[in-house]
């Protein structure tokens, strides 16, 4: 087996530099790097001799470094897409949970009130959670929804089974699951098909008892009906990472609604990334010298 | 198999009605009764005949009937011990969850602040979680913990296995905890052995990442080392249940303390114990008709 020569850079970082030594290559100068190993910036690179056969970013999305034309045919580049899944996966089920719990009400208490979250409070156990956006992300909150004693309905584009869900429906049905579910969990792309995917229709099926969540993007959510559902008691609460628009400014009703909790855009922070980043890098050094396939192949013609 | 023949009472209860049918019992006035169903209140009892074999009591704490001196050695009597066990441990996942993941203090947050949660955020992937006092709610929180990648040591007074935790300690090790697990959720009960179990000690030992969750009572807690470890940064932070003294007074600094989520004595409230007590009456009143040992025997030479 070879060992892999890699660089990391531009910037030192130790963990990176481990990882590849965990993966069985060895850290080397760029000058004789056959592989290169991105530490951080946002579509700058560095320069890239012929001899570098393979780049592994260090982002899961790589649209700042497709914007800066960076990326070229002439060797194989990786993402960190899917590396990430399970810290968003955790924050998601963290929220849905706060939500249902009334942990994001007791957080703003001041005062002892035990009666306050006597009526608010629901339980995943025995409940339906539909994740819509069944990818990486959505996968990884399976084993904690079926953990706490909750059913999966998954949702993906083409409706092909999902591992753990008791059910798995294709896209072109999205629009029932608010009716069939008592939680919505978004885990979708941003596309043309989900912009406003739940409206004032769909939070009205989902009921006075539900909780949405949305880890996606903002836009999947038309705000000011969600902000009217949330006044009315439409349904039970929102827990939302993403929002539109996104930052939400100050004095937004969000902020100040008992039924909504809001994180801003923090499924997946940097003091998570970077242990992940670590993993997923040693496991690719481990296959490049191995010749496998690596993970999070990025392919130039579809801009991911 | 004979058909129990079941009184509901004192307060009417569609909910338990339908759950003696479930569990193929009739409902009969109190005269034809030979099995009761307490409905509610706190130590009345229906006067009961001599025909009345079993009474279900609604509470799984039993101190305020054994204090009305109202059981008697006369027949068999059952409380809901256990039956709240999935409905508490969901409460504690929640906690533990919504801390480790910033949800407390986003909650409190009214503008967005990318980066406030970015440092103090951990996961409880790869994590170790102690559960001191792994009874039926320590238990039943194992599947959730072990859905979200960590792994679960157990505390329980004799030590003998825990299923799905890696390892179980006797009680007499509990002080080692602190040092082996990431974090601890406290879930033993109030004894001479408890009181006081988490003083700075254990706090410093359990360090500036871990968090501290507390759903059994306050007094295993020294309030006043829980607070200098929060403000002090010993652990990354506290989700409490429970406090010593309870209720928490108005002012007090666990109120507006970053590091500390308090709820007041909620992860078992009655809209969720409802449901619960109801599957524990059909499931009793089953076994009442197969001959079968009824769940929750209360042992009266113990209290209990």
């Amino acid at each position: 087996m070879p060992t892999p020569a890699v660089y990391v850079g531009p910037e030192d970082n130790p963990l990176l530099t481990e990882a590849v030594e965990r993966g069985g290559g060895k850290v080397v100068a760029l000058a004789e790097a056959e592989a290169v190993v991105v530490s951080g910036g946002h579509g700058e690179l560095p320069d890239l001799h012929d001899g570098v056969r393979w780049v592994q970013l260090p982002s899961a999305g790589i649209e700042s470094w497709v914007a800066s034309g960076a990326l070229d045919e002439d060797r194989t580049w990786t993402s960190a897409a899917g590396a990430y899944s399970t810290s968003v996966a955790e924050g998601a089920v963290a929220l849905l949970l706060a939500g249902i719990r009334g942990i994001g009400r007791a957080a703003r208490a001041r005062t002892w009130d035990g009666a306050a979250l006597d009526g608010v409070q629901g339980t995943l156990r025995g409940s339906t959670i539909a994740i819509v956006g069944a990818g990486g992300i959505g996968r990884a909150m399976i084993p904690a929804f079926t953990g706490l004693g909750a059913r999966v309905l998954a949702v993906t584009r083409r409706g092909l089974p999902v591992e753990g869900a008791y059910e798995t429906w294709a896209a072109d049905r999205v629009g029932e699951v608010f009716a069939v579910a008592d939680h919505v969990v978004l885990a979708a792309p941003a596309t043309a098909q989900t912009a406003a995917l739940v409206g004032a229709a769909e939070l009205a099926a989902l009921g006075s008892q539900g909780w949405l969540v949305n880890i996606a993007r903002g836009s999947l959510v038309d705000t000011d009906a969600l902000v009217e559902a949330l006044r009315a008691g439409t349904i039970a609460g929102a827990a939302l990472d993403v929002t539109d628009p996104e930052p939400l400014p100050d004095g937004h009703p969000l902020w100040t609604e008992p039924r909504a909790i809001v994180t801003p855009h923090s499924t997946n922070p940097s003091t998570l990334r970077l242990p992940l980043l670590a993993d997923r890098v040693a496991e690719n050094v481990r296959r490049f010298g191995a010749g496998e396939e690596l993970l999070g192949l990025v392919d130039l013609s579809q801009g991911y």
